[in-house]
């Protein structure tokens, strides 16, 4: 067959984490509604790499006329073909990696040889988004095993790039999430970076949080730097908060992060392969892991807890990185702002250490960084709070972070404050906050605009064993477009994400930061 | 808010399944970037149902310029309103079902109320493709026990229409799929309507395989009839083999089995639901299910056989439908024909009594005809076989299928022949027959074209048992469409479907179908 191709044409939709084709109803070569049914085409011209896509079959010829075959923007990326271009057109089938998962469906274990397999077709875009969550609810929490989970480790950082930095101590850390307001790593990488340790930090953007801190970051100075750039930075500074994205690390994970959180489907397993298999790409030695506990947090019970922690040491251990885990107070946001602006407000607040500073933001970050520090030989154990304190508190760890932020490229604006529209929501009666939904309020935050409106979100007003009187503040809801303060307006009226009770004892922190 | 709508445009875009909804980048109300990552928008103009859809963003103003909300064509149809007219927009909440799936997923059993709710809100389009995966995973194989297989299948009869003949016997058969050519519904429907018998034989259209009885029918007939029609049909003639898909008969099986069919995941519990609503929905009270048993069909070994009976046993006694299972050879397609043109061909062989006709299918649908004959309670046991024998002996099968054809409306051309592109695959070796890959040779069909391409298929010159000179023609395959025929010629080059063996004795059938 000579005349089998179809010219390429990007068409301009934005498709999201999934490759979509356009076929013309009357294509000349193909038929497109028999290749629909079977829901995968393969892209394929002379000799690359093919490239798996979603087929839509198409009556406009505008869009796509019988002799073109029209692919989304992200497909037309990853094809990296001019427009015109002429290509093949298959059957994709299914990737011979999904017997594995069926066989994970029926209750079997699987082997390092099985899970290496699943990342590199992942890896190749050969499984559709329902693929995904196929093998994520098939390895969902119950049903890996820990050396699964290691193997799976293993596989994820195998089917990326490994970053080497060619020192004997490389500092991370991580906390698994679901605490809005969490900012602790801008402040744990000046203070750690100021001590002189290298901690090259990459972090994520929100995916279905309000903020990640990425996007944080991002308020103060550029977070998309090019792996040649990130590296004068950590060079120059020892330290940096950049987005992850551009290098290749562990690239799988990104994948099926993008299935898992809209399902909402929390597998322990899966989180301990995904954190670990980054931090391990991303070339660190040390690694400190924050679970925060709490009734709405990820983890609800100090039981959870000690697993989840025993899942990271075992595994930590196999794949020979220094790691330890740190349980912390996870029962209401930290700091007081929710949101890309306000969450880097506190965070200005705490380095300036001004009296207005969130005091739960600061103290539970010279914890971690303390914790950090005694990574270094040199510290003598149980010295590392106070060293920490100590650069926080001179304003090294200020002045780390401007460094950080010149080389990185800062932002020209400085606006950290709220949007121009706002609504505060008010205690229905007088008492003390019992209770604070992190899930409401990242929730609210979310329907508010953050992260994509900067200035979005919640200011947390009282936080847990706060007495408040009828009808004061409990916090405000910032947004900049009308719709979403209108979403987050609704929202809150459904439910407001706080207790009031009448008599409570201000709680002690169940879990022990220190 | 008063102007927060769009206007509604049709693109024409067929997205199969999935309801997808464009929206310009520039969209002056909404932000559509914030949109398309939570996943979901809920759209909705005044009064009615809110349609679901998956957002896209799109960059050219001539697909969708910034005051419109584009919609494919699927979505189009759902919303049922007029193009211009006006919408609002809303993020969609997660189904709060969801929340079951996930107790699922963590090994929790789930309950008749559980199942209700999941159901009502498939069948209202909230669940998104990715959400219908994990739920069909984490009820797979080994997790559904009976009872939630019975509150399952309630759940979604309840979740649809239900039909009423008002006669003490609706009887049916069903066979649970997997082997090629198996077309024994077009026989054992005018047998058993010419006994007398109502017989409302609603059929499916293939998904993943190369001919549905719907498809196979439609050689012969018109198979989408209005209901009204059908039931027209149906009084006058006591039978029909039409499309089941006009009637509303348990949606949210069908919504299921387009996830399920293309991830290949083969659960008991859902199978045997899916079978249940239909037929129950349907109004049977008389069935005969099939099971054929074989190293290549879906069931193969009898003890699982023997399992899948008794779970059929179990849930039809509970929802009150005198059921019956027989369990039938399996290992090699039924027939010779495998494709729409090619099976009607075979099944008004066996009507003619021609002496081409292929036997095992004649025998088969004799059996399985004189089983449902001794649902009449006229008939004495051990009668039916004699009966069934006699009615297609007698050319009054041939009589009642024509009257049925007659009746449904009788297509105009009546070519049953192959496509005019062909190849034959021929013995490597001199010997026997000794195994016929089911799955390949429904693979091979349908990558000749079939169902899409009428006459296209596979031919079986040679069945289990037969003996073979080297070079001799074991089939020929058809094709209506050059690039299909080549799909299907390097198909057969990679594996051709047949085993030769030396010594190998005609093995009798290991089930007994008598």
């Amino acid at each position: 067959m000579a005349n089998d191709k179809l010219k390429i044409r990007s068409v301009g939709i934005d498709t999201y984490h999934e490759n979509v084709a356009y076929m013309h109803r009357d294509c000349e070569l193909y038929r497109a509604e028999g290749f629909q049914a079977l829901s995968k085409i393969e892209i394929r011209n002379a000799d690359d790499k093919p490239v798996l896509a979603v087929l839509n079959v198409v009556d406009d010829s505008s869009i796509v006329t019988p002799n073109e075959l029209g692919v989304s923007i992200q497909t037309f990326q990853q094809l990296s073909l001019p427009e015109g271009c002429e290509v093949n057109v298959c059957h994709a089938e299914p990737p011979d990696s999904m017997g594995a998962v069926r066989r994970k469906i029926n209750g079997e274990r699987l082997n390092q040889h099985d899970f290496l397999n699943i990342a590199k077709d992942i890896e190749a875009n050969r499984y559709s988004k329902t693929e995904i969550a196929a093998f994520l609810v098939a390895s969902g929490q119950t049903s890996l095993d820990r050396d699964e989970i290691l193997y799976l480790t293993r596989a994820m950082i195998e089917t990326g790039e490994q970053l080497d930095w060619k020192e004997s101590q490389v500092v991370d850390k991580h906390c698994i999430g679901g605490i809005p307001g969490n900012r602790t790593s801008m402040l744990v990488v000046p203070i750690v970076a100021a001590h002189g340790m290298l901690i090259p930090k990459t972090s994520s953007r929100a995916i279905t949080s309000p903020s990640g801190t990425a996007d944080t970051m991002e308020m103060l100075s550029n977070v998309n730097l090019t792996p040649e750039r990130l590296l004068d930075v950590i060079q120059q500074e020892r330290g940096c908060v950049a987005w992850g994205g551009t290098a290749e690390l562990a690239p799988v994970d990104d994948k099926l992060i993008t299935v898992e959180r809209p399902l909402a489907i929390d597998s322990r397993g899966q989180m301990v392969a995904s954190i670990l298999s980054k931090k391990l790409a991303a070339g660190s030695t040390h690694l400190l892991i924050d679970i925060p506990v709490g009734p709405t947090a990820k983890v609800r019970h100090m039981r959870e807890a000690l697993t989840l922690r025993k899942l990271f040491e075992f595994v930590g251990d196999q794949l020979n990185i220094h790691l330890e885990v740190i349980i912390t107070d996870g029962r209401q946001p930290i700091g007081q702002g929710i949101g890309p602006a306000l969450e880097a407000r506190d965070v200005m607040l705490v380095l300036e250490n001004s009296v207005k500073a969130p005091a739960d933001l600061r103290q539970k970050s010279l914890q971690l960084a303390g914790r950090i520090i005694e990574f270094d030989p040199d510290v003598r154990g149980g010295q590392g709070y106070a060293i920490a304190r100590d650069i926080l508190d001179s304003g090294r760890a200020l002045a780390k972070m401007h460094a950080i932020i010149k080389a990185q490229g800062a932002q020209e604006e400085g606006n950290l404050s709220g949007g121009n529209l706002f609504f505060d929501i008010t205690a229905e009666k007088s008492g003390v906050v019992s209770n604070i939904d992190n899930l409401q309020m990242a929730h609210i935050a979310r329907m508010a605009g953050a992260p994509l409106d900067k200035h979005a979100g919640v200011d947390l007003y009282k936080k847990l064993g706060d007495k408040v009187k009828k009808g004061e503040a409990l916090y405000r809801v910032y947004a900049e477009f009308k719709p979403d303060f209108q979403f987050a307006k609704n929202l809150c009226q459904t439910n407001n994400g706080y207790d009031i009770s009448d008599n409570y004892e201000t709680p002690k922190s169940f879990v022990d930061i220190i």
